[in-house]
């Protein structure tokens, strides 16, 4: 194996070592104060794990005298530029080196994180990952996977909107990035993929879609192809990795989360109308809440900027305390068990990465 | 004004005299004993309604006997041949004139019936429409047009699934129709329309997106634009209509579907789960079910194949007897207020169909 097979393949590969997370605590609805309380619950459950926290040093050391337990295992690192939730990434990009978000990223690219998590702007999180990080060995561009609920149990989906187009060859990279996604952070030993179209005979939707199906049906790539799913099949659990171009993606997600917020909308509404409704959702609410609560996207917050040389975990902007956290355990998951040497392994041995020195041989055996 | 713009514009103009609808009685899940008892839900309503319906003779004379209050409002014509649900169409239209659907068709295209209402394959559907009505001056494809419940009421969605590549000029036309489509079936003077997108900047999304907005805004139509919209704005009921390409919005509607699917029962399984659950549950069912209603697809039966010179009405193939009546009713409506006309008078006002002698002055008039 060349050494540089090597360095791509065996980063991090000592798991046992302390987890360093990087966190750009300057973005989101509910930053930084967020940032600490999900770290005190991090806390509680990994002992493997520190921080550095990049952002405001006078608006993080106000907060923190309240969270002292938590301070030994924070790094504080001051940053004088904050990337507005609805700032242009050319814009985000010109503030560069002095962003709190870019100097997180920039930590895992210096090795000193191995993986950054952020709420901020998610153009500037992708544009700024990209210049930094770069992609993987044969990905030619980054996607965002995330994960939804299903009747079997979640479902990964990818992607969630960093790519407008998408031509055949960047949906098998997805196939290959959502595997290695759902199999880390889903569990699912051999998950099954599926090509998001709008019916399941092999002659529907665009060209792109038939030439993809063909590319993984031919290839000698380890994905468990399903075909094509519909719109439906990603709730009804049809497959564990839904895959699809960022524009449809994107209008899915928002479609299946506009969806949910109008059911407990009108469920609260239609409730509220009798003394019976009333009585009854306040004898069964836990039953409710539960059901609002596994339904509530924010919920699966942690999605991936998938197939870049770097973990970056984007959380949602509005998340709470409990929703970063889980952002931060998406990404501590994702780094125990290494996912982009998966994606790497998997692109050498698809042949979509030209093969080095002796390299093909050693990760067949 | 001409005598091709007189036959454009007044057909069906005398809206006193009885509406005739034709149903393909052997589409569907339920057919066709689902369309007899449509049927009498529909003439309990209308009295100036009378049905012309197409299928196999023997099966509907069995069935007929217990529906004699109708029988004088529901003219039987025999048709050898059916349609099945997972046909191709070009399969469908080489039984060419033998079928129920065929037939069906066809009596609107003769002037025989003002609306055609079937449950069945809506490939089938929309191809052998295409070739027996042709679409409307101006407009290059027909699109499926439906409604969604949203925070508001209701809003309209198109296209649903009947054209994968679209380009600006196909949008401009989606906006027109499903304008006149709101106009009458949600009963909104003047419908606000958006197109469907991944944000709502104008650099957003793509090429097409923005030619289609620039068409719109710089065209004379009456058209009440908003701009772009994202997935969570269709439910969040942002605009009355939601303007896309068939793959985008067939994606979108189907997992809405899913999603709300998922969410009654994830609700069933959550209360099913402790006593509390269900007696609450049981206290407050009245109010579940009527959320349950509201956010069930099949309650918003009845979508039209917008663009085509003649009424057709596409019901769920699962739907049931509220269903279809709900279908047969939006095309009494539709039929009622001219929606052809409306969507004509616009297309020749904007310009987008050549105008001819005289027309356009009395148009503005």
């Amino acid at each position: 194996m060349s050494e540089l097979d090597k360095t791509l393949l065996d980063t991090n590969s000592d798991t046992n070592r302390p987890i360093t997370i990087s966190v750009d605590a300057m973005g989101g609805d509910n930053a930084p104060e967020c940032v600490f309380k999900a770290i005190k619950i991090c806390l509680k459950e990994f002992k493997d794990i520190k921080f550095k926290i990049f952002g405001n040093r006078k608006k993080i050391d106000e907060l923190l005298d309240s969270y002292r337990d938590i301070k030994e295992k924070c790094e504080i690192i001051h940053s004088e530029e904050e990337i507005a939730d609805d700032e242009k990434p050319s814009v985000a990009l010109r503030k560069g080196r002095r962003s709190s978000m870019y100097m997180a990223i920039n930590a895992v690219k210096n090795g000193e994180a191995d993986a950054i998590v952020s709420s901020g702007n998610t153009g500037a999180l992708m544009a700024i990952s990209k210049i930094l990080l770069q992609t993987l060995p044969g990905i030619d561009r980054p996607a965002i996977g995330g994960i939804m609920p299903s009747e079997k149990d979640y479902c990964v989906m990818l992607d969630l909107g960093a790519n407008i187009h998408c031509d055949a060859e960047n949906l098998f990279e997805f196939a290959v990035m959502g595997s290695a996604f759902a199999r880390i952070v889903l569990g699912k030993e051999n998950p099954s993929v599926g090509l998001l179209n709008v019916g399941a005979e092999r002659n529907k939707g665009h060209e792109v879609l038939r030439t993809a199906l063909n590319l993984i049906e031919e290839s000698d790539i380890n994905i468990n192809l399903y075909g094509y799913v519909e719109g439906d099949d990603i709730h009804r659990g049809t497959v564990d990795v839904t895959v699809t171009d960022g524009f449809t993606g994107n209008v899915a997600l928002k479609t299946a989360e506009g969806t949910s917020k109008l059911y407990t909308n009108i469920l609260k509404r239609c409730v509220g109308k009798s003394l019976f409704g009333m009585l009854g959702s306040v004898i069964a609410s836990p039953a409710f809440l539960k059901a609002k609560k596994i339904m509530n996207p924010k919920n699966y917050n942690g999605a991936m900027l998938l197939g870049l040389n770097g973990i970056v975990i984007k959380s949602h902007g509005s998340t709470d305390k409990y929703g970063f956290a889980n952002a931060i355990k998406v990404a501590h998951k994702l780094v125990k068990q290494n996912i982009n040497d998966q994606i790497t392994r998997e692109m050498i041995s698809s042949g979509h990465v030209p093969p080095r020195n002796g390299f093909e041989e050693e990760v067949v055996e």
